[in-house]
């Protein structure tokens, strides 16, 4: 194992690099000032950081896992705008001490999980450029970039584009990928702090089923080729940060009422219920638990989708419930919150 | 004053968002998933960080200048590749306790710099998006987009792009900006820390010169209109790291030596004397000083050119040497080691 500070930030860059794939799109891939790509169609891009003790933990620190949960909750956000990834920037700053074993590993995963999305959506996604830096903490800025519909086409329909904004009543609300089961691999992960599971995710002493829902925690596999699947879509949105909120921001910004089917979500809410049973407190009970999950649990990285009903949903979407005229989002008719995460209190 | 945790997030982002000016390339700004924008011609980007304690300490924090200085070296880098800036993505993670007003000063910061250089260069420049998250470290990383030549032109001469590679023994080399002056700064603000100078670089008890030094470290206003009137050139780069540095990446990249004439570089030495008497210890002189800091300090972001031989240097570039067969970089015809700054040791 050796030490970032004993080899030099060329020599590192050049360890990391060698994991990336380039793409027919790259004119001046990392090396110059900045990276020249050619593009065609519209820009779409997107920025998204992971901290350290804010978004994961070392006790947790999985580096391979970590650079899967960088690159996915970015190339998320690219492809939800009915976009296709075009290529990375990642900006790293990581302590000095870091062996470089371990910064390989997470270029591994955001170059493994690059390539998963490529190969789901039928183009290239290289990494084009980035940073490195020394820092006390560990953080990793990922910029994606995308491209979508013609180019030059700024009207009608947004240019191809999918925002959160197009909603109507009367559209049925669709759900691809998981929700909750990030949340619960959290809970778990904080349980096991407490020293009920091996430091190894791979060696919890958990069975499989809790193993694999803290795996979704740490490294989240968005069903990229769902969205491929489904066309087109009145409004998208990546659950980030819970179907509650995430479904507001769409009922917000598309000034309708999302109303969800309860019963839709029972055959999310099942798989939850040995891990919810597992740290369910006297005041909740397991099915409340699992159910708070599926609703406020973000980072599975499921996207929401709004349509026009379909006969049969497209190939790894089901339908969860109903936009309706007015603002909000109910549960079976029942508000339900949509305050959701927020980095800063309140 | 407000801190950030009595907020909430999305009323953070609605106040430093109030800065922004936007530009008609912005089809959808930041609020969803991710931005969406017209580009014309190949498009270029670029990533930098600012990590707290690596790139600037609390003691000389100031917020505002730390929003031009996380602009400018982005901007500079869209801006030697011969591309015209097209957009900000900012990524910030900063303290819950930090306040509001503090953040609003480094996002005016980012705007005001981001505007200039866009005033300079015809364009607009506004932000599209980032991330906002909190942290024990603060850490500012910028994503800067641009364009340059036209659509789909891939080939010949990079599609109007301007790398480190172009330079052609013969050619001479030409400077923008200054260089050392940041380094100086930066010799300052340490001296300073054993309490030599007030604690606001607006009042530092020191005279004008040696606090324009430390300005030029905090808040660095690199001459893009310089890169405008140059037209093209066959190599050009950011001074990020330093003279020796980046002239020895242009050398190696583009397989030349590269010569600096020592006599072209007094007006650039001559005005760091006195910080240099002032800092000067005795195993140095003030003039060695004052030449370490021109051949070996970044961040002015000064900018190098190489290019045949103008009969007049263009508005804002002086002649500072010339480019020849062979390899490395020499003064006057004696070595200089190109070693340059290094985020992790060796």
């Amino acid at each position: 194992m050796t030490r970032l500070s004993e080899l030099g930030e060329s020599h590192v860059l050049e360890r990391i690099l060698s994991h990336n794939r380039s793409g027919s799109q790259v004119i001046i891939g990392p090396g110059d000032d900045a990276a020249v790509t050619a593009v065609e169609g519209n820009l779409v891009s997107t920025a998204d950081m992971l901290v350290e003790n804010e978004d994961f933990t070392r006790s947790w620190l999985d580096w391979r896992r970590l650079g899967i949960k960088a690159a996915a909750q970015n190339l998320s956000d690219v492809c939800v705008m009915g976009a296709k990834p075009h290529g990375l920037l990642v900006s790293l700053a990581v302590p000095n001490s870091t062996e470089i074993e371990d910064l390989e590993a997470l270029f591994a995963g955001i170059v493994a999980e690059a390539n998963r999305a490529g190969d789901e959506l039928g183009c290239e996604i290289p990494i084009i450029g980035g940073d490195l830096s020394s820092s006390g903490l560990i953080v990793i800025a990922i910029t994606a970039l995308g491209t979508v519909g013609d180019p030059g086409v700024t009207s009608a329909g947004n240019g191809g584009v999918i925002t959160r904004a197009g909603a109507r009543p009367g559209d049925s609300i669709y759900l691809a990928g998981t929700i909750g089961r990030a949340a619960a691999g959290l809970d778990l992960l904080f349980a096991r702090a407490d020293g009920e599971y091996g430091k190894d995710p791979d060696d919890l002493g958990a069975d499989a089923d809790l193993r694999e829902l803290i795996n979704t925690q740490l490294a989240p596999q968005p069903d990229y080729a769902a969205v491929a699947h489904l066309g087109t879509a009145s409004a998208m949105i990546d659950v980030s940060d819970g179907l509650s909120t995430d479904l507001g921001r769409v009922a917000a910004a598309s000034g309708v009422h999302a109303d969800i089917d309860r019963a839709s979500l029972q055959e999310l809410i099942d798989p939850l219920l040995p891990a919810a049973r597992h740290l369910a407190q006297k005041t909740v009970t397991a099915e409340e638990l699992a159910l708070s999950w599926v609703l406020n649990g973000g980072e599975d990285h499921g996207f929401l989708a709004s349509s026009a009903q379909f006969g049969t949903p497209p190939v790894g979407w089901r339908r969860i419930g109903e936009m309706r005229p007015g603002h909000g989002v109910s549960l079976d008719g029942a508000p339900v919150p949509t305050s959701g995460f927020s980095h800063f209190g309140k």
